[in-house]
């Protein structure tokens, strides 16, 4: 038995590759397929089953891209109306080599949702391993909110089912596979360990503590979560299915002159500088998105209608972020800026900058109660749980849409926890024509090291 | 967290990297300690503690070898008087980033066998992983005959106490990382699948069904296994450190004049082609032993006090056959002939045959009553459990001890489960003077296959 | 400026990478171009223009596939009907950064042969490197046969006149860059040194120390050159474009019974193993052609209608076997038996054998004047230049067609320079229904060594 | 024949890897080689020769390093009192497979320099190659200045003859090996085109123009170089053998504080931030050189006897730093910030910034006539060929020497070519004590592109 872990950074994403003998199925692929094949190619296998747990929101599902070149069928859960693949029936079994996958309908974070139950019949007929999808993660559980909040005691409900009266009855030992890690936004408090059992999650995750129903609809039901306006295209594609890519489509080098002619006819351009970086030196207009926060940023704010131009804070990053970007659609990518930012100015191009302050110089501004608004762009979640007095939370996501909340005429000085979500709050208030605009570096993370007042509210 | 289990292929030794923040801790570390320095750099990570599980028997192990580019602080369990590192105590505790590992004394496969319990701090107090050492595997447990036939008793029943009295308690739930997966002469029965829970042993090992230690005992004392020769000088290296390498000894290209010139002055020659292509075509006096198999084979039955030469099957097979010998002490490796047995012959040099066998004419051979000893070097147990009729079985390791027992002047016809074995044997007998040798291809697996007549003997 | 040169073994193909800012040019791609997208990455360059040398005959050209992805334009000499890309004028320039390329007329070895010229314009206007296509070799020139045989007069004018009043008249100091490296069947002469210069080549290329037209057309006249069948479909496809790959059509791995399905239902099989191994074990039918050998001689044997299913050396082989085939146009490939000959024969399938000799057994065959065909199948040049006595040439590539010359009632005994010819040879027998076939290990170059007796015939 | 050019960034060294058979030699090997091992592996060669073009004085030798491993014998030019290796004769002879090499003394960069002509025995007997060393590189001719001032003459004299007398009399269509590339110290002229022949360096080269004595050496005599601090550490290196490293020592990730511990001790810190991210947040006291400036700039400003600090623009860069300062001599690396200087700021630990400047603020602050120096930090040849009116040159590298020019109560504006020079020298002028300090990104590059006047001095 072969299994191994895929995981997609930014969104968190894990997908797998389970296989036996010369066949293996991958549960969840992304869409960037490169690494599925590399790994049948690697152990002599070919992919016959492609099984997805659920229509999932916050990426391109690669089902389609992978079963053109591999020939391998793709199963769904029922419900949704998918336009391709095959719709499963509860219980449903497949042989691949020595083992055995049993097809579970676990509904609750969608209504579709499937978890896959892996026999190892080399060793027993029990279950070995569980692919859970958005059920159940380390250390929490998925959301119950997509399908409006009308709907949310119903899916609790389901999923309450699904965990306590089916995943959880798989036996302690089981080992599980979730579909996120660490650091997607479909949970906030999923564990960085990546290894987990039916066992351990019954006595670590908070969720599971609730196992009377009524207490765990209350649970879910009093969750906070973000949607991004890019799901609902995710949606979409992953009921129709995307548009094949057929490799990765790299973006072409482009000399200063070239960038400057595409963003003159309309282009976006997207900086990944470290916000230290964005503010000695960036191109006006920039969005300033870091590498790692690009499958998760970028579908808050830019169309999908407009190229998009890249300067990355590293040329060889081109290949991650090519990869970050195709994984949430943006597949019209017109280039990227050679050798960077250092090439625009170097031409003799218009520079802007930003204003960086650090912590201790937001300390002695606030002590000299200096005219200006703090904007914490944290969720209200992690606001509440302690911020600067007199600080002003707006979630990063809604900047564009509560501008008026924010005064022009007056400084503006952004934080978040490290600085990178603030990195990208001042590069939209720079867009939207503020011009007074300051970037805390290290943000509520170096405030409290540096034992700097903090506040709560519950 | 970060956890990496490196396999070493051939003995099929389970190393891991545990890794949080900067802080990283090896479990039984091989001796080519590249892969681990490698990962150390990729995470970011000072590896701080080396944690042995025992003396081990079957390699060489790497801790020193890891502690000097590292300095890392090198620990054991109690009763061996090793030379170097230090010595545990039961429950001893060390913190590594967010992790907390726990020394837990486990003496059953040897006395000073130790397991080390995980505990991630960030969802928990209970442990989520215990490093099992040899106490227990995936569908097996540890061996109790390297004290001698006498202690087999004691030791078994110290393995009971370790499983059910420590590590069957740490829950279900937990992650078990042994130190062998499939393929070890260390267990015979040990599951191909790597991943696996206190909760699925207990389930599914067939030693932990014997829950009743006398039971146990009577289980364990009934074990066959082979303990090949070099082994005693993997125990003395473990116990007083091994030569430094400090990087991999890869030997020269060799043309072929400069490998008859060597050969001449008497380094011994491992040509590890297949069956097929050493029956071809192969240098008089090679041992024929196929590259997985040089970690187990070699120490059956070269000494350790001339150089090696080795003819590859593919020239690119040179780094993993350096690897596979200094893992168990062949650091005396003269050269590799450039292009392999083609150079060979292609300088007019004498070329050697063996003869090979299908099984259909093995089958023949049989049905006409021909006259020739059919010899299968299997391990007792499997000849057991179904053979040919009139077949004898000598183990591969004991070949050159029992060569009076195989008669010399009529046809030797060896086969085991492939006829890779069978390969290192009919190589031992051409090197000991036999000239009716064959090979048969695919041996008992071939055999079965076809529907041949297997007896088997209780 | 950046060149890298990128050698397709097996037919020695040599096409060239060439970079100047973020501007780069392809000669003669290959079908196969992730190495020009990759070096294009690699260097932040766009990959502008493709330029041919002239329409190949050996190979497939990538110029359709690369321009997909990238966008570039094609260039081809004139004379030809191309289906696609743009024609040159002679003396046509290109700007490439701070290098100018200049396209020359050099017909000779065909009639849109072109080189291409390259002006350093950072040093000075004089060519510092010049893309000779196959008009010049390093210590060899062109073939001029492919017109017929009536046409060689002309062709070996008209090369005279680009060579010694074009080509060599850039200057001594000037580098070449030829289409073919050593091992071509494009010329059998060319040096293994990949470096050399105008200057060098007037010192030491043998065609050119025949400086008088005449002498020049009467060397070129006297050549002899084979030309494979698969030559025609080359032709075809280089005029009208080959079907588009999008990527490497990786064959699936196949279990034995998979894998015997399919040879059933008419797939062809190529086994790749060296003479030693397919001599103890292949499955029957199957074509005996060495990796190495896969573009060579393909396209002799096997036709393009059928498909195709692969026994490996090594499984590891599986990417460049591929690559070699669909180089030469071979793309239905359907599957490769996963772990070789060896999961064949473990499944009880019946094994074939094929005899094996070295040159002392041949020695005494002969001495003992055994009754045996004794069939070299080297090139007539080299067997006219020293063979055994009694030795019969056919050409490897001519076997089938000349099977009447060989008698099937008496054994054959074959050989080539190493073997590895033989092997191809004694496969094609094999499948002809002889029965008493033997391969000679090492083959001429073992006799030679050896010392035994060699005749010659001007 | 096997040609392999192995380019070390920054210092532009170029070695050479040249086999053939299973023999290979290596011309001036660096310190880390690891490469050449690994050449050795890929095409199955030993390395038996190492020969070295002269005791180089820019960066560490690698030839005992490279001794060790392989068995290698190191040959040097006479004169200098070299304390391992051997001398060679002029005109001495190795053989090395199918070539030939010649060992030509060539002094006049130095007494002891040597060339290695080769002649490739397959295709002719006059040469193909030379290893020109530091003789002869592509569009320039090697320094004279290392003896002295007073000696320039006769080394001069020494390089014509060495030049006119052998080197180019080998034949025009000879290709030069030489031991820089473009960005050498060595010579400020050589061509990006690293490919060349006796025959184009007549055409092109400028100094080659000089063919009468006297006028050559007038014309060296002229030049200007700059010769770093550290040299004299490399030459006594080179004749004594360094310390030998056994490996790449990649210094450990630090946390925060553990870097902040390791700085108070006395370590120094470099920053390879680029400019704009070294102003918006560095730790005080940190040198700023950016990664690819490392090995040409480390030398003249660190002293050998501390322990370095490093904080990486990307973590990702660790293993190429490290190698660009061990190849100068620098091997008591400290360790690096994990995570960069974000993880510094994040620890709340005090930052520093530096002043920025566009080309176009610069221009508004002299058309403004604000009171500051402006200072240009290129070569003074690039100062004189052109610069802004009113600009202050001192070198880069003798800065610290000529603080007492720079008045530190007015602001000093810094400028070089592009802004990373400017940037070593602001992080100087910073350790020094300057408050005011701006740093021109895009410097004089910038500025003519952007049309603002320049003036120049001869």
């Amino acid at each position: 038995m072969i299994l191994e872990r895929i995981k997609s950074e930014g969104i968190a994403h894990l997908s797998y590759f389970l296989g036996s003998g010369n066949s293996a199925a991958v549960i969840d692929p992304r869409r960037d397929i490169d690494i599925y094949l590399e790994l049948a190619r690697r152990h002599g296998m070919q992919i016959k089953f492609i099984f997805e747990t659920h229509r999932n929101e916050d990426y391109v599902v690669g089902s389609l891209e992978l079963a053109g070149p591999t020939g391998a069928t793709i199963y769904h859960g029922p419900v949704q109306d998918f336009k391709y693949g095959k719709v499963l029936l509860d219980g449903q079994e497949f042989e691949l080599g020595k083992l055995r996958l049993i097809a579970l309908r676990t509904p609750g974070h969608s209504d579709d949702s499937m978890s896959y139950a892996v026999v190892d019949k080399a060793t027993g007929q029990a279950p070995a391993l569980v692919f859970t999808g958005d059920a159940l993660f380390v250390n929490e559980t998925g959301r119950v909110d997509f399908g409006g909040l009308s709907n949310i005691p119903r899916m609790a409900s389901d999923l309450f089912e699904s965990l306590f009266n089916r995943l959880l009855l798989l036996g302690d030992g089981v080992i599980i596979c979730p579909g996120h890690g660490a650091g997607s936004i479909c949970g906030s408090r999923i564990a960085e360990r990546e290894e987990s059992t039916i066992g351990l999650e019954k006595l670590n995750n908070p969720a599971l503590k609730h196992t009377d129903k009524a207490s765990f609809i209350r649970y879910k039901s009093a969750e906070q979560h973000e949607k991004p306006p890019y799901f609902s295209l995710m949606e979409k594609y992953n009921l129709e299915g995307a548009p094949l890519l057929k490799g990765l489509p790299l973006p072409p080098a482009l000399n200063p002159s070239e960038f400057k002619t595409a963003l003159e006819k309309g282009a976006l351009v997207i900086d990944t500088n470290l916000p230290a970086a964005f503010g000695g030196s960036h191109v006006r207009g920039a969005y300033n998105i870091w590498l790692g926060g690009l499958p998760t940023f970028t579908g808050w704010f830019l169309p999908y209608d407009k190229p998009i131009l890249l300067i990355l804070e590293n040329d060889l990053h081109l290949e991650t972020a090519t990869r970050y970007l195709i994984r949430i659609g943006y597949d019209n990518l017109a280039g990227y800026l050679k050798n960077g930012v250092e090439a625009w100015y170097n031409a003799g191009y218009p520079l802007e900058k930003l204003n960086l302050l650090s912590v201790h110089e937001l300390k002695a501004k606030i002590d000299r109660s200096e005219n200006f608004t703090l904007l914490d762009v944290r969720e209200p979640e992690a606001w509440r749980a302690g911020h600067i007095a007199g600080s002003k939370n707006i979630y990063v996501g809604h900047i564009q849409q509560k501008l008026a909340e924010i005064p022009a005429d007056r400084p503006v000085v952004v934080l978040c926890s490290v600085g990178r979500r603030a990195g990208v709050a001042c590069s939209l208030l720079l867009r939207a024509g503020y011009t007074q605009v300051y970037n805390v570096l290290g943000s509520m993370t170096a405030w409290r090291q540096a034992e700097y007042p903090v506040v709560n509210q519950k």
